[in-house]
């Protein structure tokens, strides 16, 4: 009887996995990821030069990303569909030996394993890794502090409506945004209302090659990169000389 | 001319560590930490088996913690002189070669160091490694997933006004609460008022020996764990089957 091990990444720099993470993938058997269809994907691209040679792999390709609208119907069924079908697959496997599940940034945290992590309770044992979540690695990147003090930081998905981003914007001190990609300008503009888009960054592909950061107010309108969270660092209390 | 390298911990258990860190601790020779008077410090304790048998050790003592309050003019300068005296020390340190300052969680994540960081900027070299926040360490802990779709994920610091704590806490579907210890009476006043007292979880030691999971509404009026967070998990989008 095996176990099923989801190993968190971390940002994207694979010398920034957790010790354990790190032993795990380097002498893991069997190993499942996520990806898009026609691509290496970005897990089984970070533990390139970690994994086994006689390593079996197991790419779970999402029936769809952003072609359809995560509101509609026919979306919901294909992920649920995908999601039962790999947890059964994973169930099985599990059944011989240990499995390894590769995850980006913190497993636990917007992370595409929850999804099997829930149907599989009961079913299989189930480890979870945490790791470094890609945000602290942009905030790292940018090599400035991020939050003091008492700041209120909060995180939002750049797919809520502008008049939510706003409000929450202006309610906290310290702010990322993910999921940006298409809704950048949405995002942008909501920064804007709430006072805070000429402290904002954009930091695309953050601790991984091809890393990119920009001030987002000189961001321009036609680029959405797809990889990429914004930034508000936070700039409270701190034991500073008297003027 | 060495370098000042603020390596990251993580949230307590040293098998979290990025491989990066952990191979710079391994490898260093000059250490310095934060600690209270009196301690053997929470950093220190987190690398004890990590150190050079021969390693140089440059604790950093806190010269107070709770005795004043964080808004005193007392505590304001001498904090203030703490921190200069040690940028000063660290500066001439690393004219002579490396020097290791050990942090937990992540150094940038209202972290201690970057009262060091800002003071250093232009006089030393200065590299922060990222690691897993003390706050990732404990949802993981809780063994569930904590964040879904678009959920609004929220830390607070218990040092705020009850007010302004009920008005974040209802305005976000995941929440942190930090700097708990003696303020968590009005936390838990508060989570009650914005109603979600029944959803919240103490983490006390989050990944480290005598770490302790408890729900909060059944945690007695006089007991505040010092090295605890609050945690309450988000419900959001996912694609479940139809009911």
């Amino acid at each position: 009887m095996g176990k099923i091990i989801c190993a968190g990444l971390g940002p994207g720099d694979p010398d920034l996995i957790s010790v354990k993470s790190d032993r795990v993938i380097r002498s893991a058997k069997h190993v499942a990821f996520f990806r898009k269809k026609g691509r290496a994907g970005q897990a089984r691209t970070i533990v390139k030069d970690l994994l086994r040679d006689d390593a079996i792999e197991y790419p779970m390709e999402y029936p769809v990303t952003t072609e359809l609208h995560f509101d509609s119907e026919e979306y919901r069924q294909l992920m649920v569909d995908f999601y039962e079908e790999w947890a059964d697959k994973l169930e099985a496997l599990a059944k011989d030996h240990d499995l390894v599940v590769l995850c980006e940034g913190d497993p636990f945290f917007y992370g595409s394993f929850m999804h099997l992590h829930t149907r599989l309770q009961g079913r299989a044992e189930v480890e979870v890794l945490p790791a470094i979540p890609g945000m602290v690695g942009c905030w790292n990147a940018l090599d400035m502090p991020y939050t003091w003090g008492d700041d209120v930081m909060t995180v939002l998905m750049g797919t809520l409506p502008e008049d939510d981003l706003v409000a929450h914007m202006k309610a906290a001190d310290a702010l990322v945004v993910m999921k940006t990609g298409r809704n950048l300008p949405r995002v942008k503009r909501a920064l804007e209302r709430a006072g805070k888009l000429q402290d904002a960054w954009l930091v695309e592909k953050g601790t991984m090659r091809g890393q990119r950061i920009a001030k987002l107010a000189d961001v321009a309108e036609d680029d959405c990169p797809y990889f990429a969270i914004v930034l508000v660092h936070g700039q409270g209390r701190r034991p500073e000389a008297a003027e």
